[in-house]
């Protein structure tokens, strides 16, 4: 290509570049001008929802299962203000996400004009993007043309380096001026830039007090993920073959299926045996941390700084010492190079104690200590999982994934509705990934039959349900299982079990695909209440190898929950504890599986 | 009652004590503890929405019929930004507010701990906070008790004077905390302090111009309605019996049917001779003007400031001449005491020209020209009649409307999706007020039999649809007409009139109502695409008084608008009317009822 090309051309190019092959958003009239150019871009697609929230929420699926940026497209104004919740959970989370806002013009903001969608009697046109400057990494403020690419260049870098959310900020009839089309012969470099004196000190750092070490041990977290360290992550177990730990948030990051894999280590809200373990390495090597409460068991993850080595998006401390200005994914990558090839020690493994057995096993209904692990067994390699917050993310945590199961949850920000458009957008991505993947003829084992499945509860599935309305249209073959358990639970657990704010409005999940015209709906809806009628509706062929959209309904008592949530709230105490039971949760661990005396003891290394 | 009440208590009894009787939002775990005190409250009410979003519209909507705030709750983080386009509408619009954040504990905030809902590794929990600085008029900090019960008690005079939305922070830990429940005996004075010197010269150079005018006029505007001023506005024309004239906003907000009332002054896009009469008075007085552009015919209403007396919310100008320190409400009041009790002139009215006729009168199909006039007849005195941006809007503004309806819609901000919310909390409130009205035996002629009517399209529902499932929980017996154009006709109409992001999520309407659970879902969704099939509609019982709720869909072509729609776009200039001509919008009334050479001419004064 060479010439002019509009400016808002030369933004689509620039992210199809960087490997966003589709944008989300939603038409308004200080963007729609420059939608235009998205379909002049080569397979570059668009895809409109059906509000702003549930387009930031899309590119954020998107984004964690491609590993680029999610992209979206607002309004000034009404639409830049409805998307900026589901922008914050990507700042919170790490998740790369581009947000370009199509402002009023430049005359219009010059001479404060009344247009619609501005405040006051002179509005500041700009006051929607002071608004959101906490809640990003960077802006482009775009104003002049003759600077304008570059400042939509260094926050496509931005993006990428602090993995997070950047904004542009493009007037209207700025996108329509014209820009030299070789601007876009050199590439942008988003790689960060090294220090390589810093770095090779941390390295040394980790490798020495590696050696010096009898168990060590590594728990990997979110955070190594949302750097694009997986596969530097995945190295790095198979040369070291020391135990390995995830989190909730980082769970199938790695293959759980390898020996060395020990569990959730979850603080005290775990099962037999993990948290033990991790306490009994000697020195524990934490990749990515992300230390919520929701991703720590309640703070109840205790890690002794005298040995444990961080390695951060930007620092590496080892047993307390720090090693600042380094990136993460590049430390790993270095420090898989320095290590041998194959591991030159005999792996240790700590033998853990039987699991805990549920006392409601013998139920007919649907029981929650039943439903996640015969869940898990429907998944398969290269699925992609996505869990809403409340019961079904800490349920979905309590099992082995098979290998490549791309899982992910909002844990950290824990926004509920985020789960249904999040679908959508990792869905999108996963067809886009396994396509890449193919054509390249370096296909995974398993990834090229991966579905996309959603699990969400129905407090959360109400918040953005339009959402499975943009699946329909856009043919895609999602499989969502709605945990109908009758309102908020997770609320009930924490205060107001009975009461009525609690409650939600009563849905019959029947009519939402023939709502949404799906071509075949009655196949495609299922529903249970029993183990046995859940037993069928897995086995159908329609549910396991998706033609359409699938719908599978799960009715489970209102006070029932995954004991994983029960125990992140017992484990703050007695009052919390006096609660659940006065008010009659379903507790089929006892105790939720916190085991007096703090530990079940008999933790050995074979 | 005396005692100690909970700090969370004594907030929901200031509320209800200035007129609040029913609390909009979503429970989170930052707020639970204090939802519990509003069932303490004599007679005051939860409704819990499907969203945030769709709370602070449904806030919105009751504050206007109401005259008091809407009132909503959400939790920290993910609430409070999910809310924050609905609270910016209400700004924009001077719509009387009060979000209520629950916040988390101090403890923790003052730890800056990773609790779920936060940013980043040590996180500020009162980012969200400074996030909304710009987008309200006021907010309470609670962190003291022994400070809090006076901001509260601050905050909600600060929304009734500066009607426009302030903002409560409660940490959960604090609403728990006691105060004095003898503060609630002295109430919360929520009058302005009027300045009697500044106001008395502001009335009597107003007395003093309307005196020595020849055909005084009035145009009433939005802001009247916004300062609760509308009883002391319809005095004011039976007082002075001159020309009174509408905006789009303000349509309703004065009896229609009187002699006086000429039209909706609109600038450039009315029907023949309104902006004409308009002109030729020699004085207009102008209350609570909003001339926004889609408020002004596009900035095409044209006033002579020599010639203009605006009473604005906190100032009068007269010919050019500032009085401050004014309030619009109390201007009026004082003016009207000033005026003789019944006018001593005679009334003299401009006589208009014959209004256009549309050229597609005979078409069978339902079009546009066809479809407002015949929806105004459906509409009857003591209606809340409610309308979406877009079409709808600028349709419905095309009719003369039967006395006492209560019209609103967000035409200043714009926010597609604010009507459907908007109209559950305007249902609340209407009831609440004619029941109140019953109770006083001063019942208006006609309010007793209202019924709250939305008139939405296919594109602005999609946004916010689940909140209809709240209106069927309720009970909540509305009436809504859905304009199905298939996908976003204003956009169209702006740009991309055939652009694939112009299109949204096909929809059968039929399933909505099962999806939620309505008591009698076939009786009450009904379908038109000709004028017969809604002529038969409009004349059933359940439509004309509904004891459920019930959808009517109106099919209508793609292409076809409401002539104020493309007379608001072709006024713009020659290439926007040259592209809706070329792209093949319907233009009934023939380059949209924007007669050439700048006038119809002929206005004569009876």
């Amino acid at each position: 290509m060479s010439g002019k090309i509009t400016l808002g051309r030369y933004m689509w190019e620039r992210l199809h570049q960087v490997g966003v092959d589709t944008i989300f958003g939603v038409p308004g009239d200080f963007n729609l001008q420059f939608l235009d150019s998205i379909y002049e871009v080569k397979d570059l697609k668009w895809i409109g929802n059906q509000n702003e929230l549930n387009a930031a929420y899309a590119a954020d699926g998107y984004a964690r299962i491609k590993g680029v940026p999610g992209v979206i497209v607002t309004t000034h104004g009404v639409g830049e203000l409805s998307a900026l919740n589901g922008v914050a959970g990507a700042m919170s989370e790490n998740v790369k996400l581009i947000h370009i806002v199509g402002q009023t013009t430049r005359a219009m903001q010059e001479k404060h004009m009344m247009i619609h969608h501005s405040i006051g009697s002179k509005p500041d046109h700009q006051m929607y993007n002071k608004a959101a400057t906490g809640l990003r990494f960077a802006a482009a403020e775009l104003w002049d043309v003759k600077t304008a690419p570059k400042e939509i260049d260094r926050v496509i870098k931005e993006c990428f380096l602090q993995s997070g959310p950047v904004n542009v900020y493009l007037p209207l009839d700025l996108s329509a001026e014209e820009v030299d089309a070789d601007l876009l012969k050199t590439p942008i470099d988003i790689s960060p830039k090294v220090d390589t004196a810093a770095e090779q000190k941390a390295v040394k750092a980790i490798t020495d007090a590696l050696s010096s070490a009898k168990h060590p041990a590594v728990l990997i977290d979110a955070l190594a993920h949302r750097f694009n360290a997986t596969s530097e992550t995945r190295e790095l177990f198979k040369k070291l073959n020391v135990p390995f730990f995830s989190t909730n948030m980082s769970k199938g990051l790695v293959d759980e299926t390898e020996e060395m894999y020990i569990g959730l280590w979850n603080g005290e809200v775990g099962t037999p045996g993990v948290k033990e373990a991790g306490m009994a390495s000697d020195l524990v090597l934490v990749l990515g941390y992300l230390p919520a409460d929701t991703n720590s068991g309640g703070f109840s993850r205790k890690l002794d700084d005298s040995k444990t080595i961080y390695v951060n998006p930007f620092e590496v401390i080892v047993k307390g010492t720090s090693y600042p200005n380094t990136h993460l994914k590049s430390v790993l990558a270095t420090l898989n190079n320095s290590l041998p090839q194959t591991p030159t020690h005999k792996a240790s493994k700590p033998q853990l104690p039987a699991p805990r057995v549920p006392n409601d096993l013998d139920a007919k209904h649907i029981t929650q200590s039943w439903l996640w692990p015969r869940l898990m067994s429907y998944i398969r390699p290269g699925d992609v999982l996505i869990s809403e917050t409340g019961t079904t993310s800490f349920g979905l945590c309590d099992n082995i994934f098979p290998s490549n199961v791309r899982f992910q949850g909002q844990n950290y920000y824990g926004s509920i509705g985020w789960a249904t458009p999040a679908t959508l957008g990792a869905e999108v991505a996963r067809l886009e990934v396994d396509q890449a993947r193919k054509e390249e003829e370096k296909e995974e084992q398993g990834t090229g039959q991966g579905r996309t499945v959603l699990v969400t509860g129905d407090g959360s599935l109400a918040m953005t349900i339009q959402e499975i309305g943009t699946m329909i249209k856009a043919g895609l073959k999602i499989v969502i299982f709605i945990v109908n358990n009758d309102g908020y639970t997770v609320e009930r657990m924490i205060w107001g079990a009975k009461q009525a704010y609690n409650d939600i409005v009563p849905t019959n999940y029947a009519h939402l695909l023939p709502l949404f015209h799906h071509p075949d709906p009655e196949r495609s809806f299922h529903k249970a209440a029993t183990k046995e009628e859940l037993e069928k509706i897995l086995e159908k062929e329609e549910v396991k190898n998706p033609e359409n959209l699938q719908i599978v309904e799960l009715v489970v008592p209102k006070l029932d929950t995954a004991w994983r949530l029960g125990g992140q709230l017992a484990v703050r105490g007695e009052a919390a504890r006096k609660y659940l039971k006065e008010e009659g949760f379903v507790d089929a661990l006892g105790n939720w599986g916190l085991d007096e005396g703090g530990g079940v003891g008999g933790v050995k290394w074979a």
